[in-house]
């Protein structure tokens, strides 16, 4: 094999073409991966929406995994150690980091790398060497991409959401510092309240309590750890209010994580942590997303605030032994409910779209 | 002496009144304290003007000290642990805490007491003991009130803002996690502005600058331990980000701390950390203080957002200690710029709310 | 009844006596219990023995639980805040704390309280109230005590032994920071041990590794949440870091908790965290306990080495909400191995001298 | 110039030896660096005895700075951000790090990591590029070492002793975690001594209180930012301590810092904090260095013991700008105390090991 098809989305208004690439040459340390699987996040429908500006062309796609197909000179392991070979099923943090600037080096903090290259999302495909997104047959990665191999107990399906999914629960979580015996609340039982409830059960947490106003995602969260659903839908923002009092002795959650993409619902979020307590949130990410903000309860509260975004591979690495080690007890695999090969791209965009799966998968 | 005269607020319509209290009965650990000085803290201009609502009636003053008249059994040392005598000038933590409800014993967050008193500000004077507040000659301190000796080396004048404002800001400073070489940025130069500017100085922080409208405020902050102060009169949002970029090598303040009151200063503040900074608030803390928050930049930028209010013990205890270790460094004493008797507390309030000095002090 | 039965330790050589003492008024905010059950810890063995010289005469008794027989005015809920009734089952923090001293208002380390009562270990029987341990008809708990209320689901036998041993677990997993994937060996399983795998397994933790000689307790320690047991016995030291090493790629573990007993274990145990890593020791609290300490290996290798004692109300209302939470995942009721009456507590501190049991409950 | 004089270190037996390597040539990012000043540490005075055993033959040196001579492609900022050009005084992080291992990628612990090279001290001379340390013209640095650009307003002196010994006290007091108004002490007043006092000062200490044997060295500590030296050579162990807790209100040091090297200080050191304090050791960094350690002191009084060794580029960088920002404040330019051309590094080893001056520098 010497050329790559890929998916390349060319603007709104073309939308999506084939387009072949010949495979790069490979550099030291560089890696050319053969793609099992790619997933299709909500960053995803947002580019495909033009709500979402990446550089263009661009081939989508930064929750994929796939099969080594050939290794740059002295990448013998992997990032956490283990030896790595063409063949293994590998995945990889998605945001390639320089390891030189300020943020890589003394901060350590490399998600903001002041040079970072996120593929799939931060870069198009205009330039050598092309194939930086998942939607494609084979992808580039580039010296010092952070690459895990996947444990043989891992199915694609159970890996390929949660590059991005689990991992960042896997970062809020550790953010808000969930600790045994807290309650944490979760709003919003899509895939990522789902991985969220997961981790915070895993952690230790008292309560895992989530808030939504799906009755069948409701019911979902209670095979991902959650141990009281809670359907909002017609409840008031001070119901809501005194029912988080009600079940946490009076004082309020610990730990309350948005994960619910709507902004609006900072408005009642906020109200549930305890005076001291942390409020996370992680998915109002895109430009405009602006809510009122009450001074008074932050303040006098006390509330801890965190914005979070974009994980590293320390997160990725976590998520993967987690998943291995819980793999048993959580349904992982209903999280991809639907596969399109890769020239119906388009399908699969509105399979999510219409929020008929929690997520849907490329198999190019 | 047996009575004690205060400084009533009735409410809005009847002002002030002084009135006069028999001395209670001191209970075991309790104690009665001859005020010698107490502060017009911006909160006793919101209950002044009736935007802020404590039970009526009510003696106003929570930042006061003065010296132990009458010592109840078995309070023999203060909460550091040195020895207590009649005679003693002392402050105390404004906050009386249980000791133990949830917050108390399980949380360690004493300042979220379930059954606090808040001196001064949170209790009125209807019921025996009655005195329970600063704006008056007595003061009664119940059994586990945190009292702390005053050292010689400070005057009434340096101790008596401080225990609200400055220990705030030692609070701030600690939520936020100021540590060596960070880039520190204050909004507002008020007592809080400057004090935060000075701890921040003497926590190793690499630059602190100070962003104020008035002149004659950053020129004071200069002594107060900010490196820069910037007159933002006449820039714009944009400027007031690009320039601080500019002074932090490109990467934006590690922390920034808003000490203005004023809610409209988070827009731009939001913007002034770097990736994964912190912003921390204390000053909008009023019912209705509302302002818009921008989502995406709180979540693409990983920012921290902390609200902090009310201090504990520990806080007030290192402040002390604080005050005695830099007292020739800054110049504390200009914070009260005009002292009133407890007749004239209107006068005083009207003095502070005209902004004709920072604080101003009550004499009884 | 108006009086109580107790066993009091006079010396070694007069040993026990069951002695009766009048019920004592109760204060305001103080409780009468009767005890239900106490359980006999390594602690009381060493009084015993008079390796540990506790004031005599004593009634011991430290892990304990009971009913509340009466309750003094004012002390309406329990330390989380749940309604208190005669008549409710609660256990307590062994340690009374003042509230009021350097430790307990400053630092936040009630444990540490400068006047701190020790039921059942630290204070004696000669003086009233008399009734300081937990070997006997009934125990008084003083003003300030932090009581809780037992969960109906949990039985006497579940809470008894873990209101010191799994307490002190929580107390040690939350100083090493055990976190998400992070790879675990516990040294001893013993209660101790035990319960230390089950807090680390609930809290996320990759793999959770025990040493122990005894094929017994290795097979025990897999049902409390062990994923490997290792028998040390006929392993060098250099045997078993070469394990660990190969058990976790290479690195070494994340965190090592020592809880033997044995101080001869640290010299094998500090060479088995990872550079960077944590090492815990609980075990060698007695007068005498010095091991060779390997300064080159601690520095060279950054080892955190933390002496972890004394639990205070937090970790105890934890451990109460983590039993309730996993009482159906671990057979805690094991633990308990055998029942005495009061007066034949020398029986039953032999039985656990001779380690037929884990722990031997008095029930009075 | 195409070549480079180096002082080789062969062996115990044949000694130190002037010779001459062709410079190498320079990697993308890489770079070469004409040294200016290289200060003789202790490690180097091991090497010299062969106490420590290095791969040989071996260019010493690994306190250094100098100007960039050459700079690879690619290497446009130094680690910091700021412009990098031929012609700079730069200083760098002595050990080179992988950024690709599980210590730099998962653990964000670069100074552990796998591959790591520390130049001077961990990497001899027999092979290409040869030039490895500091006791040279010229030292070639390898793509990935961060470097810094040195202020202006530091001269050469003040900076090349501090790399490591001022980096380490950075390191050492936020591994121990010095705050505001705590109470260190730190014994030995050695330069590592001298800057752990002056960065403990720094961060907002309480008391930093100094112990040594040495009048002169405490009569240099005071003007370090040391608050009272104590002459500890007529004073028995018990006396230590219990001038200590009286000069700490009874309570002992929030942290105590090992800068002796002499392992048996260890004895009364960790009995110097209070319950819960930290003690932290960097000195006895040598084979066989092994003390008795009082499990009972250690476990019942919760003391926190850090091993503290290696530090990364974010240490450097703070250290930097704590230099220019505090440099008018401490006698920094005191620390070096003679000079030596290469050619005469013997003289100079011999009159640190004479103690003559607490560093030596040799400039080539």
């Amino acid at each position: 094999m010497t050329s790559s098809a890929a998916a390349v989305f060319r603007n709104t208004t073309d939308g999506f073409e084939i387009q072949h690439f010949e495979l790069p040459p490979v550099e030291p340390r560089g890696a050319i991966v053969k793609v099992r699987m790619a997933s299709i996040c909500g960053t995803d429908l947002h580019i495909w929406h033009g709500s979402r500006k990446p550089p263009l062309p661009i081939i989508p796609g930064h929750e994929a995994m796939g099969v080594i197909a050939q290794l740059g000179s002295g990448l013998t392991t992997d990032a956490a150690g283990a030896p790595l070979h063409e063949g293994d099923r590998v995945t990889w943090s998605y945001i390639w980091t320089c390891g030189a600037c300020y943020y890589c080096t003394i901060l350590k903090e490399p998600a903001s790398c002041l040079r970072r290259i996120a593929y799939g999302v931060g870069i198009g495909c205009a330039d050598p060497p092309h194939l930086n997104g998942g939607f494609s047959e084979y992808i580039y990665l580039r010296p010092g991409t952070s690459i895990f191999r996947i444990p043989d107990s891992l199915s694609d399906e159970v890996v390929v959401p949660t590059n991005c999914a689990l991992v960042t629960m896997v970062h809020v979580t550790g953010a808000a510092g969930v600790s045994l015996g807290q309650n944490v609340v979760v709003q919003g039982c899509g895939p990522l309240g789902l991985y969220g409830a997961t981790v915070a059960r895993e952690l230790g947490a008292g309560q895992v309590i989530a808030l939504d106003t799906n009755e069948t995602r409701l019911g979902l969260a209670r095979r991902f750890g959650v141990d009281l659903g809670i359907n909002v839908s017609k409840m008031s923002d001070d119901d809501v209010v005194a029912k988080i009092k009600e079940l946490t002795g009076g004082i309020g959650a610990d730990v309350v994580i948005e994960a619910t993409g709507v902004p609006q619902v900072l408005a009642v979020g906020l109200r549930l942590p305890r005076e001291g307590g942390t409020y996370a949130t992680i998915g109002p990410i895109y430009q405009g997303a602006t809510v009122p903000l009450d001074c008074f309860n932050l303040i006098f509260r006390r509330i801890r605030l965190l914005g979070v975004a974009r994980n590293d591979a320390a997160h990725l690495r976590t998520a993967i032994s987690f998943l291995e080690r819980t793999r048993s007890k959580y349904p992982y695999e209903l999280v991809v409910g639907a596969r399109f090969p890769l020239e119906k791209v388009t399908d699969g965009l509105r399979t999510v779209d219409e929020r008929k799966v929690m997520r849907a998968a490329i198999v190019p």
